[in-house]
């Protein structure tokens, strides 16, 4: 068998997250009905992670093991070809037998998009936050920076995870604004439930006055959830790049 | 009564185009379904021209004679809340009583946008053509400028339109690249049905080899629709902005 490792992008609005469900449509259901349509059979697919209901994703990493020969520019095309047009397959590279998409994973790039404008973006309505309060993308990419390092993150996590450990290491946190879009962008080693969407909810209580920057450490070390912002709605995130040594 | 403009977007995709039609939901229908709610009937609405089914708009006008004394800031507040996410008014302003969104107009700028990489964008699906074919956007822009000037422009219209005279003048016509995506810009003060969407398809034509930038002059002049290339497909299509004086 040939180990196979995919990186696909998906708009995640008709989707209830990446991962198989009973009764509900999800990327991984569709993308294996395109992998059955393809190889006559239904192989098996691992995911780098798991994603909430209307998350989005330009750099998803998947695993899948298959018997056939095919070239990967092929398979690239007869995967995109079955599969609708809200998910695409990018890319597609032999992978070793030991990789998986989750357990080898370094680190991931989320982003946060937020249309920060008086009225909608018709052109944005399920791809950002729509925010008509101005924000001040420095105060928050000031707020940003207190997330960098290794931290128990407790205050950023959603209730539900069945994660024991809430220590988590983050390396980039920063956030710019690009005309009317509002960007924040955080790499880590790893991410508790809800974790980016807390914390973006977070940062824009910081510009809308509720919180300052120097709050932020002080959320952090109560381990807190209830003193940490509102969980920003699902729509703005993306899980934007997989990263592998 | 007040005469008023506004300046309205929208995604296409769910939509007839602008103008009211029987037995297809329109952009304008949906619209006077929102002023009806708003103001307790249905007041008559006058757009600046009609779109096809699937083009988009960032910067539509159209107009409304209202009785009500409501503030413009309050009116944008009302309509946006009844329409839907993909229609967006972004601005209302007190008009004259002469105007006329159409006839008052001196001119108006369309965009084409492709998105020129191998494999598709989700996030772009129904908001850019996909042309996996390498482009060249200078090579464009070259047979862009030809297009520049007045001329009878019926090799660049579709049968099927009633206009008689087929002479505009074309102000500014250019193609840039940002990244992966390839945009055409041109602005006119009059275009024939399809024009935008054939000038595109004649530009793509030409650099993928098929025409000479030297051709379009010779194509122009033989008032021949066969000489050029094919009409674009509609969802690359936004009209971009309206100029009056």
């Amino acid at each position: 068998m040939r180990r196979l490792k995919l990186t696909i992008a998906y708009r995640g609005t008709a989707y209830h997250g990446f991962q198989v469900q009973q009764n509900a449509l999800t990327v991984a259901e569709v993308f294996q009905d395109a992998v059955e349509s393809v190889f006559g059979q239904r192989y098996d697919i691992k995911g780098c992670s798991r994603t909430d209901s209307g998350v989005h994703a330009r750099g998803f990493v998947l695993s899948m093991d298959i018997a056939e020969a095919i070239p990967c520019p092929n398979i690239i095309k007869a995967l995109n070809h079955r599969l609708p047009g809200d998910i695409a397959v990018l890319d597609c590279q032999e992978a070793e037998q030991g990789f998986h998409p989750r357990y080898s994973a370094t680190g991931k790039r989320y982003l946060y998009r937020i249309w920060n404008a008086p009225q909608r973006n018709p052109f944005l309505q399920d791809t950002a936050l729509h925010q008509p309060r101005p924000l001040d993308a420095e105060l928050m990419n000031t707020a940003a920076r207190h997330f960098l390092g290794s931290h128990d993150f407790s205050a950023f996590c959603a209730a539900g995870g069945s994660v024991q450990d809430h220590r988590r290491t983050i390396t980039q946190c920063g956030v710019c604004r690009r005309g009317e879009l509002v960007e924040i962008s955080i790499t880590g080693n790893g991410f508790l439930y809800n974790m980016v969407r807390i914390i973006a909810g977070t940062l824009m209580e910081v510009s809308l006055g509720r919180l300052t920057p120097e709050d932020i450490p002080l959320i952090i070390e109560s381990r807190d959830r209830s003193r940490a912002g509102a969980t920003a709605p699902a729509h703005g995130l993306f899980l934007d790049c997989v990263f592998y040594d």
